[in-house]
């Protein structure tokens, strides 16, 4: 193998696979990128069994082959080239070593053979269809802050993509949820995407897709089976399998008959409950929402440390009510909210609340309240 | 105890303080801040029994007192509080707490009694001068990357700050050296430094004092005793007690009769030696410098990754010499370099390489060799 390749683009390329590799392994081949040269071109293929990445890229290929180098080491030589910086790679198939030569710089790597190297296995997807960049960021950067982190309930540790009916007609919907939390979101159905089985895309596969997502011009390619799923762009191919359980029944969490109707800045909303929750320095910062006509007072009490009290101007025209929340889920969910107003639906103080951005329905959060 | 204060002039003040504060403490005390309020302003004073720092800021006082509240937790408010906010602080002696009261938002915390607090006692100083901040900036820079972390040579915990006598005369001296590397700074001496006596400043002290310097035109009045050492502008005062131990003679570890000298571009001598060092995971990286004429050969084995060479142009009319440094080493000492070129001055192969800015002499770097 052998070809010469511009640092910026091998920098991007591998920079993006070696982000897939487990800082720790203990199967060594699965601490290695794998290089595959055609006439067409070079790929850069990273995986830890799960999650699969690969990177195409061009390249000026002298002599095709293949092998795998450490992804840490050959991102880091990249990364500390000279910019503009041509890149010669070749391996030596005698020594068993990889040369990376540029400038004066001259490196001589170790590899493993390229056989040994695991690639995941082709499926059959039940559902090919495309999806606007924009459309999957905002499904999955709005509904992640909820997955669960309880390696026990392991059918929530992810985000659920399946398809559902809303009321304006069927839609691709994301829902995470860690029991305490919920988000829901709803994007109109892709052409194609109807027979889709739903999945649970892992967590680390929802950060790794982030990276294929930044391009608003970009469509994805998403093909969807049962065990697996995969995102492509014309140069990043994601395949990842999906989480093997069942996501529970959201619906039935999610408050239907609630009637109280607050409406809040929702900047200055989650501004003000990152104020009060200072003065207590637990994990579970209890904040209580005390409303009455058109105000909103919040307060945290932490008997050791002390109180802290703030009043907020509001819309909120029902009767008086007080329910307590979880300081850092309220933070998290207003931090959501891309409008100016909040919408805050309570039934009583025992009841899960349920959170919209104004009067749009295709995000919607549940929160459940806490002992104040 | 009563006052109105900019939320701006309160951050400032109370990030200072509370950066000396550490984040464990056995003595609740030490987590707290000590507010006094005068006709003339508000000064926030904290401590670690080892160092202090007391910051004064413009306030309206309406009533003078003083309390001590949480420093963390008075930081966090005053930095979550709006821009521009006036915040009104009152303590109420009856419930022993601290109100902090800014626009609807209103705090309530938990005091201890000033009486408490231990305020650093007074020393006699015998040495007071005054030094531009720039001149005490590089001084402590240069030399603080070399102070040791072994806390059981704890007379190296420290930057070495001493008169001492140059080729040019008497020299205000910063030293410091982990027994692997040294530093030598030298500055000319301020008047009324004359009778100084040697100090070692705590790498705490160095720390909290560089955030005293950051202003190119301020003189800072310095006063040195045999045990503590004091940091003054016109708003800050950090006082800290000096390391109780002896500085080892240091001016026999500098090699004086070094003649092989090497010339090379600090920054691409620092970042080859960065590159070549990427193929050792190991945590003291050895690189291999090989000098033959006006040409250095920069080289890393590490037989399980792989190897690494990179040649570099420079000025070298000497012997040939293949000589062995910790990598890291190198780097820092090359970083420090503000000048185009470093000079190198070495002996044999396993003797210490003194490296020099160009021809200055006021800051000289001293490196152990490594066997390669």
């Amino acid at each position: 193998m052998k070809f010469s390749i511009e640092r910026a683009v091998l920098v991007k390329a591998v920079s993006q696979a070696q982000s897939v590799v487990e800082r720790r392994n203990t199967i060594p081949i699965l601490a290695n990128v794998l290089i595959e040269a055609t006439p067409d071109g070079v790929s850069f293929r990273a995986t830890d069994l799960d999650t699969e990445v690969v990177d195409r890229a061009p390249a000026q290929v002298e002599r095709p082959g293949a092998t795998t180098v450490s992804a840490v080491m050959l991102n880091e030589i990249a990364r500390k080239l000279p910019d503009g910086a041509l890149v010669q790679i070749t391996s030596d198939d005698a020594s068993g070593r990889l040369n990376v030569q540029a400038g004066r710089s001259n490196f001589n790597l170790a590899t493993l053979p390229r056989e040994d190297f695991p690639v995941m296995a082709s499926t059959e997807y039940s559902a090919n269809f495309s999806a606007p960049a924009k459309v999957l960021r905002r499904l999955f950067d709005k509904s992640k802050f909820a997955i669960s982190t309880e390696e026990t309930r392991y059918y929530l540790n992810g985000v659920y993509m399946h398809v559902a009916s809303s009321e304006d007609g069927p839609v691709l919907r994301c829902v995470a949820t860690d029991g305490h939390r919920l988000a829901r979101i709803d994007a109109p159905l892709p052409g194609g995407a109807d027979d889709m089985p739903g999945v649970i895309v892992p967590r680390k596969t929802v950060a790794e897709l982030r990276k294929l997502l930044d391009d608003d011009e970009a469509d994805i390619a998403v093909s969807v089976s049962e065990t697996k799923i995969r995102f492509a762009t014309p140069t990043i191919t994601l395949t990842s399998k999906v989480i093997d359980g069942t996501f529970p029944d959201y619906s039935r969490v999610i408050p239907a008959n609630n009637t109280r109707q607050l409406e809040v800045d929702a900047t200055d909303f989650a501004r003000a409950v990152d104020r009060v929750a200072t003065v207590s320095s637990e994990r579970s910062r209890a904040v209580k929402l005390a409303l009455d006509a058109d105000r909103l007072i919040l307060s945290v009490n932490a008997p050791d440390a002390g109180a802290a009290e703030e009043e907020l101007i509001v819309a909120y025209a029902d009767e008086a009510l007080e329910i307590g929340f979880n300081a850092k889920y309220l933070q998290e969910i207003a931090s959501q909210v891309d409008r100016d107003n909040a919408v805050f639906l309570f039934n009583g103080s025992g009841d899960a609340a349920l959170i919209r951005e104004g009067s749009d329905t295709s995000a919607v959060y549940v929160v459940m309240p806490m002992r104040v």
